[in-house]
C-alpha cells in the first residue's frame, strides 16, 4: 500500500495510492491523520484497505494534489552522514558506525511545494535519499528485531548548503579535562561543525509523495535511486551502495535516541553520476539554477520540487 | 507567572506556581496542555490566573510531583553554539552570527528525572543554559519585533558528550564545483562534526522545571546562573556573558527556521568557574562521578536530576 498526507481546504487527508504507480490517489475521510493510522497499523490496515477499494471510483489524479510531507509533523528526522561507498575512499578519518544529524519538522516540504531559497543561503545542493519510515517504536532495538520496526519507505531530499556549513564551522580550543586526573583543564584543537542552517532550513527537506509500506519493498537494499535536474540525468545508483543497511542504522540509532512512531531516518544520498552524462549532485546549485528538482526510487515514486527565490 | 507540566497517573496536567520561588503549585484541569495555553495565552491567561487564586488551597508541593519537560514535545529545540564571551580567546576562526544544532524532543527530560547514562557515551558533562520558549511563532521575524516573540524562559542542561563529539567528526575531502566554472569537481579538505549522538541522545536535555514568562524576567541578560555538582558549587556566571543576545538570536534563526510556538532555543553555555572554588563543567563527568546535577537561574527555578548508568 502507498500512503501520503494532502492538505484539502486547509485540513490534512490521509491519501492512499489507487494504482501501483499512485498516479491516481484516493484520499480517506477528514480528521484521521496518517501519524494516528502507524500508530495502530495493525488495527487500521483492514479499514484503509477496505475505504480505498470502496472508494476506487473516487479516486483523483495525484497531480492535482497539495501535498503535504507524509507524517508532517514527525517527532523527529534523523539523517545519517557520508553513507554511500562512494565517499570511503574520500573519508580520511572518521567512525565505522553511523553518524548522524537531525533536521527540524520545519525544513520539511511536500511534493510539488516550491523550495524557497534565499541568496544569503549561498549554493545548495540536493541529495537524494532513501528515508524509512518508523511504525513500532522502542529503545536499544535489536538488530534481528530492527526490520519489524519499519512501517514503510519514502524519499527524501537532503537539501544541503557547503556555504553555510564552512560558516558554521569552527576551529577553537576545546576544554578538556587535564590527562593527570587532577581538577585541571587542558586545550585541545578542535573543528566543530553545526548543521542547524546548512541542513535544517525553511525548505531543506523535500519528503514524499508516497510512503510505500514496508510489504512492498521486500528488500530496501535493490532500488535504484535517481535525480533529475530541469529534466537532465543526474544521479543514477542503488540503495545497495548505504555502507551502513536499514536493520544497522534502525538497531544502532535506537541504543542513542529512543524512535518513535513516524519517526524519519534519512539513509544517506545516492551520489553516482550517471553514465549518459550526470554530474556530481554538488554542482546542481539550485540558488542559481533554479529547479525543478527530482528524486526517482523504484517502486516508491518520484518526490519533485520546483525551486523560487525569496 | 510560572508555569509547568506534571504527571499524574500517566497524564499530563500544567502545573501553576502559587509562590514565587515555584515551591508550591495548582495543577490545572486534566485535558489542558502548556502548548495550548502557548498557543493563544493572551485569551488563556486570565483564566489561568483565576484558577490559580481559586485553586491556592489545593496547592501542592513542587518536590512531590513528576516533572515533565514544561512543553514536553516541543516542535524544535535549537541550541546556539559557543556563545558565551568566555569562549571568545579559545576560537581560532568561526562565525560572527549564532551557530546552531537541534536537538531532539526525545532527548528532553523532566526536573528530578534520572538521566540515564551508558557506558559506551564516554564523558558526558553538563551545559548550564538560559532557554527562550517561543510563543508566537514566525518566519524573517524583525529585531525589534523579536521580543514579542518570547514566550518565557525555563532552564535547559545541554548535555555534551566529547567522546561521541571526536567520534562522529569526519576528516574528508568534500565534493566541491570546479572553481573553473566548468561541471568539473574538486576536493576540499574538510573536518566535519554530527551532533546526533554527542548532543540529541536520550536524556541529554533536562528542562524545567519552569517556564517563567516574559514579564518576570524584564532583562534575560541580567540572570545569574548556577551550576552545582553534587552540592558543590560548580560554575556562577551570568547571561550578560551571552555574546548573541535573544533579540538577535530569535530574529536571526527566524530567518532560516521558522519559529512556532512551543519551541525552545538553548542560548548558550555558562561556563565561568565559580570563585569559590568551581571546576570547568568539562571536569564534571557525570558518567563517572554520578549525580545529582542542577542549574539554578535567578527568576526561573532550579532544574536538578539524578545520574543511573543503564
Amino acid at each position: 500500500m502507498k500512503l501520503g498526507t494532502v492538505s484539502v481546504g486547509g485540513a490534512q487527508r490521509v491519501a492512499v495510492a489507487a494504482d501501483d504507480l499512485g498516479e491516481r490517489a484516493v484520499l480517506l475521510y477528514a480528521g484521521l491523520t496518517l501519524a494516528d493510522l502507524i500508530e495502530d497499523w495493525a488495527a487500521a490496515w483492514p479499514s484503509v484497505e477496505r475505504a480505498t477499494t470502496d472508494g476506487a471510483g473516487k479516486a483523483v489524479p495525484a497531480s492535482e494534489l497539495t501535498w503535504l510531507p507524509p507524517v508532517p509533523r514527525p517527532g523527529k528526522v534523523i539523517c545519517v552522514a557520508l553513507n554511500n561507498s562512494a565517499n570511503a575512499d574520500r573519508i580520511m578519518s572518521g567512525p565505522d558506525s553511523p553518524a548522524t544529524f537531525n533536521k527540524p519538522a520545519t525544513s520539511l516540504l511536500g511534493h510539488g511545494q516550491p523550495i524557497r531559497l534565499k541568496k544569503e543561503f549561498g549554493r545548495v545542493h540536493p541529495e537524494p535519499e532513501l528515508a524509512v519510515v518508523i511504525g513500532t517504536g522502542g529503545t536499544d532495538i535489536d538488530r534481528d528485531d530492527a526490520m519489524s520496526h519499519v512501517f514503510g519507505y519514502t524519499i527524501i531530499n537532503d537539501l544541503t548548503s557547503p556555504t553555510m556549513r564552512a560558516q558554521d564551522t569552527f576551529h577553537y580550543r576545546a576544554i578538556h579535562p587535564a590527562k593527570d586526573g587532577s581538577e585541571g583543564i587542558e586545550y585541545v584543537d578542535t573543528w566543530v561543525t553545526y548543521p542547524g542552517r546548512y541542513k535544517g532550513s525553511d525548505g531543506f527537506g523535500p519528503i514524499g509523495p508516497w510512503i510505500a509500506t514496508a510489504d512492498e519493498i521486500p528488500d530496501p537494499h535493490a532500488l535504484t535511486v535517481t535525480c533529475v535536474h530541469q529534466g537532465r540525468v543526474i544521479t543514477e545508483d542503488s540503495t545497495q551502495n548505504l555502507m551502513h543497511k536499514v536493520a544497522d542504522v534502525v538497531s544502532y540509532l535506537s541504543g542513542y535516541q529512543t524512535l518513535e512512531p513516524g519517526d524519519i531516518i534519512a539513509m544517506g544520498t545516492a551520489l553516482k553520476a550517471s553514465a549518459s552524462g550526470g554530474s556530481a549532485v554538488q554542482n546542481v546549485n539550485l540558488t542559481e539554477l533554479g529547479g525543478p528538482i527530482e528524486v526517482t526510487i523504484s517502486g516508491i515514486g518520484t518526490l519533485s520540487n520546483p525551486v523560487e527565490m525569496r
